[in-house]
């Protein structure tokens, strides 16, 4: 069997490629934009008894592979990545079969998706929810969309790097949904601040008490990984960055974008999103998403 | 030992009552506006092998006692227990202890603690978190406030109702600490039902993109009982009621008034508020509080 | 003809009692909390020669003349001057006539006229739009709920206080308006607010765009005299008081929670009342409302 | 003096071009999508005495004219007249200058300005305020950017079809005016919406109440004329179009899109947004503005 290729060893791609070669059993062919990062991901490989190459451009790895999956961390990075003279599209021909696992917009997917059958590829969008973590744990939950050939050829590899995926029809309907996913994500969390800040004004003595509501919500049909996390982080002012407040925000705005073609009202994201602006304006923006509560709890200035 | 006194048998009363006797071996005095339901809960006790007597009025309950818990449906009904001619109020003298299980205002709880103050008596505000099956299982969890020395007597009575309890301070604290609670619970299941209807909305094709929306939010860090439970209904338009519209939106009221006091801004709860009212005008207000859904799901009459 | 009473010199009574006296032809008695305001209130009503006596007690007023005029500045303030052993309501009996021209509660003026009724006064609500300017100009509006045929007796003083009265039915119906008219207001100056700071953060360069939009804007179909004096007034940030924004999202609060009460849904007021709770928080409840502006200008400390 | 050239003659644009033939003493050439629209305009220049040309595209009309106007009513069409083969852009070269009215995203006249500028044209964006009427009656508001020489050099011409021009700066600023007080416009009316729905709700008994809140807001600081256009026709139901709602809303959503690039927060036209797509998707995207009163004025099915 040929290599997979992976193009990307960002803090997502790194984990994904590296449970691609151990848990699939796949050896890779890779490119990254910082080449030394590649080389250090290819002695990693080299030590799970598996072989990796390092490529000198996207197109390079496209053309050596059947099979390539793409992990990039912006549009921008994307677009350049794929359409650039020695980028990805210039390797695609019959035979060439691309996974993107970026998260950009539904209409980014579409224009790729044309672009690789126009050339006789094929194409799959395939943006995952959650981070690092899971990355590395292989435990990621993948939105699919587009080729389902494609798709039902590649279960091994998604089963090694995630612990669910879903085919959800035409390109775009994946990003589309991890939008979804994302927005209310961001409106519960909003919603958390406002009862944490709440509970800090009306309290009256007792300093515990937002612990207690913190204990009392985790006690009810209300209880999540996410607030058991971020709560006691936002009790503690501490926004070390997990998923950085500006990508909440941007995702909460495409989202209201994506309704916005539909007429679909939103009136608690549009809410929210405000105050993750505000919360952005006021320097959060590379804080951990947690950090829209700053907003809400104004300290005057002594 | 005395009895324990308990007034108003309803939903949550009957299954509060019931585990006071059972799990706290307790005898029992009650009394309920209905006086059939005091006598079908009478034979339910005798069969456990506990005694319960029925008396009266409220003031006979709180003379025949020495701890009596009262559990009322609205601030209207606990008003006029409390103060009327036999109520709860005109039996109140040294040595009696009132424990208030109501969710009211909290300026409610303040004028009854005041008034049993007045009175010699003993007073704790405690609102649960909870309905129907955890009143009945006694996993509750109790929000209490008022007089601590009472709170720390009946550590075996709020035992066998409830799987937790929090003392919080001076009376009012509970109540604010209750609307807090389920105002992030109404802002977050407004926020599942907007990203419920968006995938409605915004689906292309396959029909069974919600159900797998349903499933992706569950594999991932936002999973919850309650979404568990009310993402399903909302799909199928099915809101039998399990805590009603009406109540849900009340609470969010109460919990913005309550900002509103300390000036502080909640405003993806006071747009989740507005959602609520809408499906409260258009009939849904008995409904379950799932159904704030239907503002977002327009379907042209045909 | 017996002289009018007038309750309350203060800012807006002044004005009023003033216009009572010239316009009006009438001579007065009056009561007000601090003495020394009415003494000099009596020595311009002589310049103007009219006669005015100053009375001990809002009881005395009303005991003295068949119609009195009320005008104080809070709820708190009103229910005392009311209810208080010498006050308003001790005065009342047959033959005595009330009108209230205080911004209360719909429901404080509903139990301030079945208390008058009950004595056999009669009782008119007659809230006003307009601030100390029309107040001192004679240029109030007048909204009016209650006695109908003490409306319709009034004539002559309505038309010295303002230059337009409405009657409106039912008491409550005054207050209703009252607070429609200023959520409207305050949604208005909000949207405003929002339209000058993002101008203010868009703009590249030419530092007077800035005063183009409010050149624009007053060139349009939107253009209206408050516009012409917060926008400037919002530019400068010169937030000298007119109307204290506290008072402006009492306004909105009491608004909405009327509208609470016909499940009516008001997302633009709910935001704009959200803004104003945090120009509130940030100290400008004693400013003009047009600090409205203050929380969307965030300006990072240097 | 040679012509001036005027491509669209749509609503907006057959009022404009006239004004530039009659007010300004210009010749005219035009090119229009349907030429019948173009044949019926000659007709109406030629009885002022003046001379008009029907060229067969939009480079003709470029070609033939130092000077011309363009006003499209949509991005789309706008884009296709610019780019295509027989467009715009492929008649500009040195001498030529642009000036484009519609209102676009500031993108597009960014990527217009610099197309025309590298064929050595000259491009000044120039966005008006005002709709039907004041495009016909000369009284439109111009927002210019861009080319300042031209700008300069047109005052005859603005003169002739509008009461005020603003020069703002560099391509992009005159829209970016333009979305910023149609945000502002489209809030403010929403908050009349909301008013006006909330007496019809709350109002007991007198029927007229609604004329009255609209006379009480027409006697104050408020007062406005597009209040007192829309006010009544909302009363009525009537949504007649002058400016259609969907349009309004497209506008919303631009200046919301436009203070994301800035962080800023715009809670209240958020709101107010929403509010216009929950029209627009009752089926009011073609009526007129007002119709944002729909979705607050709940009628239940009988």
């Amino acid at each position: 069997m040929s290599r997979v290729g992976f193009i990307g060893l960002g803090i997502m791609g790194e984990g994904m490629a590296l449970n691609l070669a151990q848990a699939a059993g796949r050896d890779l062919a890779v490119w990254n934009r910082t080449v030394s990062k590649s080389q250090t991901f290819v002695r990693r490989i080299n030590k799970i008894g598996r072989e990796c190459v390092i490529l000198n451009s996207p197109a390079e790895v496209i053309t050596h592979c059947d099979m390539t999956f793409s992990m990039l961390s912006t549009p921008e990075v994307a677009n350049d990545v794929f359409f650039r003279p020695d980028g990805v599209l210039s390797g695609i021909s019959h035979g060439k079969s691309l996974i993107d696992c970026a998260t950009l917009q539904p209409t980014d997917m579409t224009t790729f998706a044309e672009a690789v059958k126009k050339k006789n590829g094929r194409f799959l969008e395939a943006p995952v929810s959650g981070t690092k973590g899971p990355a590395a744990d292989g435990s990621l939950i993948f939105m699919t969309a587009g080729d389902q050939s494609l798709y039902n050829e590649i279960d091994k590899e998604l089963n090694a790097m995630g612990k669910a995926s879903y085919y959800l029809g035409e390109v775009g309907s994946a990003t589309r949904m991890k939008l979804t996913v994302n927005m209310v994500m961001g409106s519960m969390l909003a919603s958390l601040a406002e009862g944490i800040s709440l509970v800090q004004q009306s309290k009256t003595g007792d300093s515990s008490i937002v612990e207690d509501f913190m204990s009392i919500i985790s006690l009810g049909a209300m209880n999540n990984p996410m607030f058991q996390i971020k709560g006691p982080n936002m009790i503690k002012n501490d926004f070390a960055t997990n998923f950085p407040l500006k990508h909440a925000q941007k995702d909460m705005r495409l989202a209201i974008a994506l309704a916005d073609q539909f007429n679909h009202a939103l009136p608690v994201a549009a809410a929210s999103n405000e105050l993750y602006k505000q919360a952005k304006k006021h320097g959060h923006g590379d804080s951990d998403f947690s950090a829209v509560i700053t907003p809400l709890i104004y300290k005057p200035s002594s």
